[in-house]
């Protein structure tokens, strides 16, 4: 009987073993696929800041903030560097499992921080496109690109007033800050989707705008010329930097659970919908 | 003794009562809620179609098969229409309360009906610009636009024939069915901001090229044409129906659940987080 007694003990602690083997597995394997989504993530944003720069170098002249065609040239490089690489990496940043173990309040004001750089970025990127078209007597907001772009900007600066007031201020009740919440995930990412959506018409509209504006023919932009290769490319880059940024928001293994929900990882590692969205987590 | 028994039984039962009306209560409202964004999803969509067709009725000269400019005039129509009204409502088909108590597989038909129409209609869309460069002698894919676009209507093909092998045949097996499952729901979503991006860009780009190509200056798109407004209100509302599709199929009270999880809808609808996406469920 105590033999018998002995091989279920040993039984249930090899399962139990087996178990925990299985889910430390898991949780391994998840946060190596983050870090590889992460890195792709990190060289891609980079790619697209590189490639939004040399762009207006080699192709555009340059920069200045004068008034001219050079200070228009900011305007790409600070909304693609702001609106889409610094709010993408912001979004991400909870994710990260190495800040999991840490106080949120910390990451809290990390995110805050990036989001301000990002929409300050941002508001430089408007004013040297208004400084530009003053210069020119060009009327402002006058293409879908502009009014996409404004509308996305000015629900941008809303959502950051509104989470400083709900999520940092001291004086936040704690009911408003939980039906904040999703609203505050869910309008991050709407503005994450119309921020990409903008640069890219913005490319478009750009290369439209400067080789078909151009007497030499053969620099349509119709005849493929290496400047509209390269930017279209760079539009390429930034459809697959949103995508990896909307991936690594839409998959519930790499959500920060709150105090108390630490328990929970482990069905969500085990469980069939390890893939289900969670941007509002 | 009795009494108390009595008592205790008596507020056990008003308990019970009083959480399952608090449960119907909010069964209800999340219905009366996702109908109120249906239909406003459905008056979006209606009006986009209305939109972009008004657009080339009175101001591009209406519709032909011709290889001519009137052949192009069917090319944002058929894209508005297919990759963004048609697919959206595909979109959020299992999300319709009506259809959970019925049988799936009907609603699997009804879904691949839609997004083969869906798909259908892009390809005619692709033919009528790719017939009508052909005839005026421009090349093909070279602006951004086009390469989003391109790969919207690529990716969606090889979507549709991995969703009716997945998820249609009978030979696929179960595991394959749960593998896929997220994958499809991910790229489904990936493709619908595709195309929004695309139907955006792509109207700016047509309207830069047709009122910036006229020689009557005064038509010029930054001089604010009726037809500039008109069409960058076509935007403004493709970018409210899709927003309102993403805002459906994110929130989990309006997933269809799989047999067997019907009992967890009563635990979504309670928890806190009732707005955590779902796109994946």
């Amino acid at each position: 009987f105590y033999g018998h007694l002995f091989q279920l003990k040993s039984e249930s602690y090899a399962l139990l073993c087996l178990t925990f083997s299985t889910v430390q597995l898991y949780m391994i394997s998840s946060t190596v696929l983050f870090y590889g989504n992460y890195v792709l993530c990190q060289c891609l944003g980079l790619l697209c800041v590189v490639f939004v720069s040399y762009w207006n170098i080699e192709w555009r002249g340059g920069f200045a903030w004068d008034a001219s065609f050079l200070q228009f040239n900011w305007h790409p490089v600070l909304m693609v560097t702001g609106l889409v690489v610094l709010y993408g990496n912001a979004a991400i940043l909870y994710r990260i499992p190495f800040t999991w173990s840490q106080r949120k309040q910390h990451w809290k004001l990390v995110h805050a921080a990036l989001l301000l750089s990002s929409l300050i970025l941002s508001i430089l990127g408007l004013c040297a496109v208004f400084d530009f078209h003053t210069g020119y007597h060009i009327p402002n907001l006058y293409s879908l690109h502009s009014w996409v772009g404004i509308c996305t900007v000015v629900l941008f600066t809303a959502q950051w007033l509104l989470g400083l007031v709900g999520f940092l201020s001291p004086c936040s009740p704690l009911g408003f800050r939980k039906l904040l919440k999703p609203v505050h995930a869910w309008m991050g990412m709407a503005i994450f989707i119309l921020s990409l959506a903008s640069c890219l018409s913005g490319i478009n509209e750009k290369l439209l705008l400067a080789l078909n504006g151009n007497s030499n023919s053969t620099a349509a932009y119709s005849s493929h010329p290496a400047e509209a290769l390269f930017a279209n490319f760079l539009g390429v880059l930034i459809v697959a930097f949103g995508l990896v940024v909307l991936g690594i928001l839409s998959n519930q293994r790499w959500s920060r659970l709150e105090p108390g929900e630490e328990s929970s990882r482990v069905s969500i590692l085990l469980s069939a919908d390890t893939n289900r969205p969670s941007w509002l987590l």
